[in-house]
């Protein structure tokens, strides 16, 4: 099956270039960048030198082909629908355009760049672990925020449940990469070195996809840390009744168990005893660790994940891995390394 | 006025050093540790080279001077009272020995290692911002935990004013340096490196020391970032009314305004909008910032500092500084590095 | 065919158990460690979990198997070549025991270690890139140290070609998890996070296997920088005869044009005009640049890698490839990444 | 003695204007910042928070005052040398228009900037350990550049001493403060994060400085590390003649015996054995190592500084205080943190 790849130049796009050279089922034909056009693929991602023949072309060089990736930012992809569903049956954005469903939620976040509602509803949500049988076959598909992703899968299982009460207290980690490719002041390497930067302690664009997934009222602040890659998200969450550990294990086996790209961290160690990104580098797994507090009123549900590949690229080859009926896993068995 | 340090080849002694060799009033006179014991200064401390002839010498070459200061293992200063008491009228202890007064919460947070309760009677709590006035003349000084410190600074504002409903919850961040000069697998830096770690997601001391300042129950999660110095204590509160931020923002200026090392950041630009450690390495000061959410059930209030300096060394001299009658600034009025 | 790692509980077994894992046709059957027996693997590889149900046995629990991988401490292996070789019929040892050929050689820079004669004589260098048909069905096989890989590869096709005048400067940087994984005060983070540490500026051992290799002599020198993974060497070269940049590449493409782990990187763009190992983490890739200064009298040759992969399991694996008569990149796809 | 600083909102003149707020004998009166004109000093600089009530200026507003200084872009201080001499008798240019004596070379490196040659005549070289004679009652000082100064103060001894022989090849590395404060791609966090990216093999314009200032030819290479702060200098020099490891330190310190700001390492500890720029930022130090390879014909000399202060603004003051006749310590009397 023929890919094509929009916006091929950025970080996650990278990602998903490399996914999909590696991919069994999926053979990466088109890859687009103004910036680059006319050079190899190594040109902007230089550890796919040898990987490729193939060159970066404009927009307007696009043949049909099978399934087509948005890579763009927000808002380029809902004015061209009309295009890109002429140019593959299937289409997976990556961008924001069609993650929220309500008009009015999605105005307050991205104010003024409502997509054609006929094209809103064709799309579907990115997120295996949640609507796995709504993907199988889907034409549109929208993957999630790398912070709502991995706040959503620490949180969606709890909150089923019946267990959160009040608002969720979302504390987001996040490596520099998630800003994208394009410099500025605040990704200036002496300024963003060494940073705890709560750039964001409130309103973030994100908080919206939790909530919608979710249902339950959500509070959010993101912190960059010290990292190029990686999310992690440290959920703060009061109990709505009394529970143990041993309860809430149960909850999310129940839920993951069978899932591919779900680990749940259960360690004694101290070292490794809650989920961190670090040695999720590359990998599509999120891993879900918890700990509630001696007092019961306060449960700590941290994810952690790779925000280009589980928090983008990755899962969005998952999704395509499900819509076409094949193994989930296939191009996405990398495991991650460690020390790194 | 001489001066002696006890286990002056820490990091947090380290730094009590440098602090003394340059300070108008205190001479540095003493300086003990048994692994480098007739060496110079500098053997443990490579910036301190060229910058004193002394050499450590063993507890038993101590000679009797004005004031001591203690930094050594918990436990350890509590159980040689006398003797420190001996060596000098003024005793100021980094440990934890002397900070929690309620033997029934010391027994929970530090089991099996009570004070003799007429020395413990004796300390006072050396947070100047807090206990100014008990600090004059004051002879027995216990200066508070890292973390701790920056919590209180935070917190104690807005509890005393009867703003803070149900439990805090304290989300600190710490660099490698806190944990002291011992390796072991969990500061091997491969494994240390670019960490995002929760060892300790509930039930860490200092949350005691937070409790006992500012009367307010509190949740406390401790991450170890990448970063050699610095906290950054990031609390989630509930208000227990409705507040505006200038509101809040006049509470701290009230508590605040006169304080030498105490700084209100209320910027607009995102680069520095709430504080963080890196560029306070090596100055005394404790950043304060705060968000309010447009909701209004959500406060984040972030206290940052160099756990070296103000949460440690630092903060000790200011105490005996005021103790003493001498500037409050005496020898500490480094600002800080940036970038750094 | 079955696999056996000794010493499995290191960071070189780490990745050389990661890439039996995924291996087409070896598969892992055991692995030792005696800190971790009766353990999952992923008790000392977090990026293990849920990869395999392997746990970690002792070695008097060993089973005959069709291969045996030695990542023991130096002078382990050599001294129970008996044991290791009735155990399989090939034996590949990571260590140095076998690498030197030469008994005062190695006497000088492994003093009083010396391996029987016999066994060292039936070694072979695991080097694919210069020793590959020695490599085809051999039955032991010693691969070289990290840094000493790098800078043979770079430095070997100049060497043959009589290029090279004089000695040899190699200046090698390395990350942390060379060190390998026992905790000290060197490796202890606040002392190693940010350092440029030239612990070693002379007589490193990898100095005799370079020499030996490319039968010039070599000046060592090695920095510890801020990494985790990674070596790059830098090679300070003074021509033999006036030559151009473009001859000289004609040389490396000649001795590395059908090799499928060595990319000639010859960019314009500043940002990776030279290779940096940040890029081919988990990669099996060695990158080589080169630059000739304007008076011809100064040529830089550099060559990057993960000295974990290419330094060490990577290249082992690649070595059994060639032994075995498989597909030489098999099990040893994956390209790295970026950013990282 | 009232000071102004012209661009100083960059990083080198951030650290002027810190060590002018605190030096006992100069005054900043002015700070001239096109971007920040009318804020507080803390808005480019927020360690300086609470440090000065002043706000940077634009040029026009400037008024005359005792010593200007000069903090420009290469090429913008000599263009208007009329006019900041107009403003103070003393002249302190922090760029390298005046930096270069001889017009080929100057031509060779800056090619078309050239100053006018009265003005370059009257500049003499900032450098305290070479020049301090001809700073006494200087009028026109030109510092050198960061990682020339380190490569000076290693060389010139050695230089001076006829033992050095050939080209001495530099290998310099540097923190990401020294390309400024102007956001690029190769500045941009994720691709400057972990580098070890030589962007100049071979050209470098540091390396006129450091031929004109020791006579000696001079190889340079130039690695950006993953460091905010500091250069370290690694040169390796072939001894004009046999020698001893003893004797190269006499003549070091021969040289710099006396020196205020010049350190000699020599431990035997391989932590600190030779000099690293971590524990130096916010020094004025530079401090020098070295190490004879046993074959006699390789020696490694290695100084550390931070390129914003001793590379830069602390050298800058150190000139001024020797021009002006103060104490050559004044306002330069930080030690430097460890850990950092």
């Amino acid at each position: 099956m023929k890919a094509a790849v929009i916006g091929a130049g950025g970080y996650i796009s990278g990602e998903l270039v490399r996914l999909l050279l590696q991919h069994p089922h999926l053979e990466l034909a088109q890859a687009t960048s103004t910036r680059h056009r006319g050079r190899l693929l190594s040109a902007a991602h230089p550890n796919l030198r040898d990987q490729s023949d193939l060159c970066f072309v404009s927009e307007d060089q696009l043949a049909p082909c099978d399934v087509v990736f948005l890579a763009m930012p927000h808002g380029a992809a809902a004015k061209s629908m009309d295009r890109w569903s002429a140019l593959a049956p299937r289409v997976v954005d990556l961008s924001a355009d069609f993650r929220l469903s309500d008009p009015s939620v999605r105005e307050r976040y991205y104010p003024g760049a409502a997509p054609d509602p006929a094209w809103q509803s064709r799309f579907r949500p990115g997120i295996p672990e949640l609507y796995r049988e709504r993907l199988r076959g889907a034409d549109h598909i929208a993957v999630p925020g790398c912070m709502a992703n991995a706040a959503i899968l620490a949180l969606h299982p709890l909150a089923e449940a019946g267990l959160v009460r009040g608002p969720v207290l979302v504390d987001a980690r996040t490596g520099s990469s998630g800003g994208g490719r394009t410099p500025d002041q605040g990704s200036h390497h002496p300024e963003r070195s060494g940073a705890l930067r709560i750039a964001k302690p409130h309103g973030h664009r994100h908080t919206a996809e939790i909530e919608q997934a979710c249902g339950v009222p959500v509070r959010m602040t993101v912190t960059a840390v010290e990292a190029v890659r990686g999310v992690q998200a440290v959920l703060h969450i009061t109990p709505a009744r009394e529970v143990t550990e041993r309860e809430l294990w149960a909850v999310y086996r129940a839920a993951y168990r069978e899932e591919p790209f779900v680990r749940l961290v259960r360690e004694r160690s101290a070292l490794h005893r809650i989920p961190e990104p670090r040695i999720l580098g590359g990998s599509n797994y999120c891993d879900i660790g918890l700990s509630l507090g001696p007092e019961g009123d306060h449960l700590i549900v941290v994810a952690a994940l790779d925000n280009l590949v589980k928090g983008g690229a990755g899962n969005a080859v998952q999704c395509v891995n499900i819509a076409s009926g094949w193994d989930e896993t296939a191009g996405l068995r990398f495991a991650g390394l460690h020390p790194a």
